[in-house]
């Protein structure tokens, strides 16, 4: 396919992202679907490491998640491969075929077992991978390898990269006891993202040492509050896939305690790399001009606010009346009505960034529609919506992420592939 | 809003309705919204008349659903007024207090009570009707009834449309004895249509006798068939009503039982009409240029597989390929997946038209790209899947109807309101 534009929400650069001890990058371009630019990525871990992943809740998953899930248990891994342009996903057994094939052939380069190599792919699905392209590339891909520092992770972001317009990546260092602990992510993702870890890789390392089972149970906390609140297009991938990886290096006494402050401390900084690359994979939405934040309180729970607010993320006339800059706040009273979710239409509020349209269920007094639409001129934009079912303690809210919904959307996905 | 082109989609012509006994209809420009077209609709029944009616599902529905839903359950009525251009949703008491005054002034005028009279409103969300112009306007209104005839069902059916590009009507007749019983129906509904009686209105009136109940219960089952398998954008309506009138004119006995051969030949009729409407709904899909059913078999029952085809031709990555004849079926894998019901990967078989694209999980042998190309290249399109879960007489099916997804979509869209 043909490079796109950066997103007009793109960040003006790429992060600097500061080396990871203990975590070696390659990249290599294999040319198994795309030209002239890099396709494979390697992660190489240190002995010792430990990792967590989450995966997508389809149930036709890709052949590298079915890999993936059968050997994560083990909490260890020392390699991560990961091809973009095929997705090697409903390809029946010559998928396998060729995730075993990945697994096998980059473990023997690095002497390792081939369950101590984890696998992701992304692109198309339904056409199987050329296995024995891929299998030469894998040599060359390992002689690539070098320690992690800003232009490895860089060069890998760009590697997973399929439809996004920008190479996506994110970093927090956080101080425990007397040592610094960084924490880095890469991710790709534009379309097809929805709750459930829809069309997303991302790979997080860290030099703290972190127990697996902690390890796991932190990253499952920090998905379900950030990739798994952002929508695109409401779809779900067959590959989503998050890998954290813990080498150990920086000398922290390792954390096993998922009540300790050192979790705690840890949590906050990994929760922050995970949002900050899930706002990333909304603002390179296919398609997106506006950054859209939806905000639903009064709700009957959390999980109530959480479907309203996705009801109202993924309407396609909420997010085209966005598009259009217009206060069109009569569709957002639709999306919450169609959410399912108890709401009380007599109490109903809602905002368009700063100005309130509707109070107490009809026009808010002194509603001004230009003062909605100047909001709605922003790329930034915030919606707003209290449900009215609040009463005392009881009150439900979430927070999700999407984009509007633009011409540039039915460009893109009428012409992948290509 | 400016007049659009009817959709490439839609019927050569309307179709020639015939009289209704019993039926008088009348329809007005009131310029509530609109100019220089009519925008009030009134149907007048004769006494006895029983009705049956279902409504949206949404929790936060407009004043005239909420009229309805109170007072229909008498079963009886001899009016309905609907207008078009403003939905009289989310306004509150303001709208109450709307909809009260169309019904009592509509009852003066025709010596009813405002209880024998139901509502219904399609348009803008939010904004308060104007009581005035509107009141003034039920006089002229009720002065212009007539018979039924084809032409005023035309008239009718014109009077309801929003951003509709085509008037929708449909007729059956059936013998039942030595009878002839007929039933007309007109529809409006083209953006905003999801399961659950979508942003849709559909008034339906037959010259037969039938109880209440028995009217309810065939409505119900028939809506379920037809207006709640259709999507266009999975949005759905503050205001979706349908009610059907059955005046008893026509001189056969009473059906008032369920189980009668009567009754079933009257359902195959009025599941007849409302499929039509429904699919000239479908043809009406904002932007669309392709008619889409999608059919889904071997599901572990009937409604797993009306959740996973929903999930098809909900999906706006399927949506778009389709708009762009392109056989990407793996997407139609990601839909499958992502719908949360069961569906074995590796039996999984999906058609395009008629050729197979995937058998058992991979790619059909002999699969041809061109062929199920040339299929897309129509504009009635054709998806079928399995999911493999079938064994023995289990054999979940569910057939629903949609559109493509275009840049038409969006441009209507963005620009509602104006």
């Amino acid at each position: 396919m043909s490079e796109l534009p950066p997103s007009p929400l793109a960040p003006t650069t790429f992060p600097d992202l500061p080396p990871v001890g203990g975590v070696q990058l390659a990249t290599f371009a294999a040319g198994l679907r795309y030209q002239n630019r890099a396709d494979l990525m390697l992660a190489v871990l240190d002995p010792g490491t430990t990792v967590a992943g989450t995966f997508t809740s389809s149930l036709c998953p890709s052949a590298p998640v079915d890999w993936c899930r059968r050997h994560i248990s083990s909490g260890r891994a020392r390699a991560v491969v990961c091809n973009s342009g095929n997705a090697n996903a409903f390809t029946g057994k010559a998928g396998a075929t060729s995730a075993e094939l990945t697994a096998v052939t980059i473990a023997q380069e690095l002497s390792l077992k081939p369950e101590e190599v984890l696998l992701a792919s992304t692109g198309v699905i339904g056409e199987t991978l050329a296995n024995d392209a891929l299998a030469a590339s894998l040599g060359p891909l390992r002689r690539n390898l070098r320690d992690s520092a800003p232009e490895s992770f860089e060069a890998a972001a760009n590697a997973i990269r399929t439809t996004d317009t920008f190479a996506k990546g994110a970093s927090r260092t956080t101080e425990i006891g007397s040592h610094t602990v960084t924490i880095v992510g890469i991710a790709k993702g534009s379309g097809m993202i929805a709750p459930d870890m829809a069309t997303m890789l991302s790979f997080l390392f860290t030099d703290a040492a972190i127990d697996a089972k902690v390890l796991q149970s932190m990253l499952t906390t920090s998905v379900n509050q950030s990739y798994n609140r952002i929508t695109v297009d409401s779809d779900t991938s067959t590959s989503d896939t998050t890998l954290l990886f813990a080498t150990g290096t920086c000398g922290v006494p390792p954390i096993q305690d998922l009540a300790s402050s050192e979790a705690h401390q840890f949590q906050e900084a990994l929760d922050a790399v995970n949002l900050d690359l899930a706002h990333q994979i909304v603002r390179d939405g296919e398609g997106a001009t506006k950054f859209v934040e939806v905000v639903v309180t009064g709700a009957e729970s959390n999980n109530a606010a959480e479907i309203i607010a996705f009801s109202i993320a993924n309407s396609p006339l909420v997010k085209t009346a966005i598009a259009a800059e217009d206060a069109n706040w009569g569709r957002i009273v639709m999306a919450v009505g169609k959410a399912g979710q108890r709401a009380d239409r007599d109490r109903l509020d809602i905002w368009i960034g700063p100005e309130q349209c509707a109070k107490g269920g009809v026009v808010a007094p002194g509603y001004s529609e230009a003062a909605a639409t100047e909001h709605l001129r922003q790329s930034e934009i915030r919606l707003g919506v209290d449900v009215g079912i609040s009463s005392g303690l009881a009150n439900g809210r979430a927070t999700v992420w999407t984009c509007d919904l633009t011409h540039g959307y039915i460009d893109i996905n009428a012409g992948y592939r290509s």
